[in-house]
């Protein structure tokens, strides 16, 4: 047996989202579906990140054990020619057979794309979130700052989430503007359930007024997600990638 | 009665271009008909640009005349509540009468953007033109400094164009690079039919060695379509300024 380490890139618009569901087609039967069709063996894949609805990833990981001798180089194209073109492989290693994509994770990057205008955009709609309020950046890079370091994160977390603990490391959180785009990139050891998206979401209430830069170290405090700000759409999100 | 100047930004991809066609949905009928509907008057409204099938705008010019007293700030709303979301009218000003959006016309601006590396990618692929090739950088940037300046471009045109005079200015041609990420910026008096196309296309000819750098000048001087590149596909062009 062999165990193979998938990096994938997807566009999230057109699915329910990684994991399978009643409603909807997911990233994974979409992948498992061709995985286990070109390899002909009753395969289960593991992806290391549930995103949701609408979100994209340059990186997620994936892992799955085969007894097929396929050169690992040749596993990209094979795959790729029989999955829909918003789902790419963009690399196959073969890794130990311990190695987990969940329990195996150091940590991992998300991006956040934001377009700031009044007027909404045409272009890339599905790739940005507009947000229409004029934001005050240079607060928005200060209440960055807050988040970084080890801290309960329980006011940034939504209901539906599977571990107990919310404790977390934010290693770095940054933002940059280009016009009228603003992306924010984010590192930690492990994220909430929709952590990153109420980050977001409350930095763009820091820009346009609505909670002071200098609360934050307080909303964190508080362990209250009544005290943050909005969950960022999920379109905007992207799981850039997940380090070991 | 006024003359109304909007500027507007679409998303090609939906729509067989500009212009009114008999097979498929043109950019120009789908606004004609909401401004119609919306002043009630039979109004023809006139775009400084013909963008081909996929092309993408961020600064189309389109003008009309009407009776109508609807204060012009106003009328970007209005239009847009009407639009599908992959049209925005970004703004509207009111101009004289003999303001004419072709001809007035002092130059354009496009932008052409290009995802290069050898996967084929998931994301934004209606707004990137893939390459797989590996490109020299330097030597498309050496490429470019030929087209600078005045000149006659019958090798950078298309066949069907409309106008018979091939010479046009190019002010500037600018590569920039990203990571994976190349955008060409373009400013001229005018353009040729797919002219930013097969200039696009010659370059990343000469980034992959098909065509030396040094030879740009004998291509434009022999005036003959068949020595310059390949036309860039249509999905990575923008149109972004119409300058007046």
């Amino acid at each position: 047996m062999r165990n193979i380490k998938l990096t994938l890139e997807y566009d999230g618009t057109n699915y329910c989202g990684w994991q399978r569901q009643i409603n909807g087609i997911s990233i994974e039967e979409t992948l498992e579906k061709v995985i286990i069709d070109l390899f002909e063996e009753d395969i289960k894949i593991l992806g290391s990140s549930r995103t949701d609805s609408g979100v994209h990833a340059r990186g997620q990981v994936v892992c799955f054990k085969t007894k097929s001798t396929i050169p690992t180089h040749k596993i990209p194209g094979a795959i790729n020619s029989r999955l829909p073109r918003d789902i790419v492989v963009v690399y196959a290693e073969e890794v130990d057979m311990d190695f987990h994509p969940i329990y195996s994770t150091k940590g991992k990057m998300y991006s956040y794309r934001i377009i700031n205008r009044k007027m909404e955009p045409a272009l890339m709609r599905n790739y940005y979130w507009h947000v229409g309020y004029n934001l005050n950046f240079e607060h928005m890079q200060k209440a960055a700052t807050y988040f970084i370091g080890e801290h309960d994160f329980s006011s940034f977390k939504s209901q539906g989430g599977s571990t107990k603990d919310s404790i977390r490391e934010i290693y770095s959180l940054n933002l940059t503007k280009d016009g009228d785009y603003i992306t924010v990139t984010i590192e930690g050891n492990g994220f909430l359930y929709n952590m990153v998206r109420i980050i977001v979401g409350t930095l763009i209430d820091v820009g346009r007024g609505r909670i002071p830069y200098d609360s934050i170290g307080d909303i964190i405090k508080s362990k209250d997600r009544r005290r943050a700000g909005i969950t960022a759409q999920a379109h905007g999100l992207y799981l850039e990638k997940v380090y070991y």
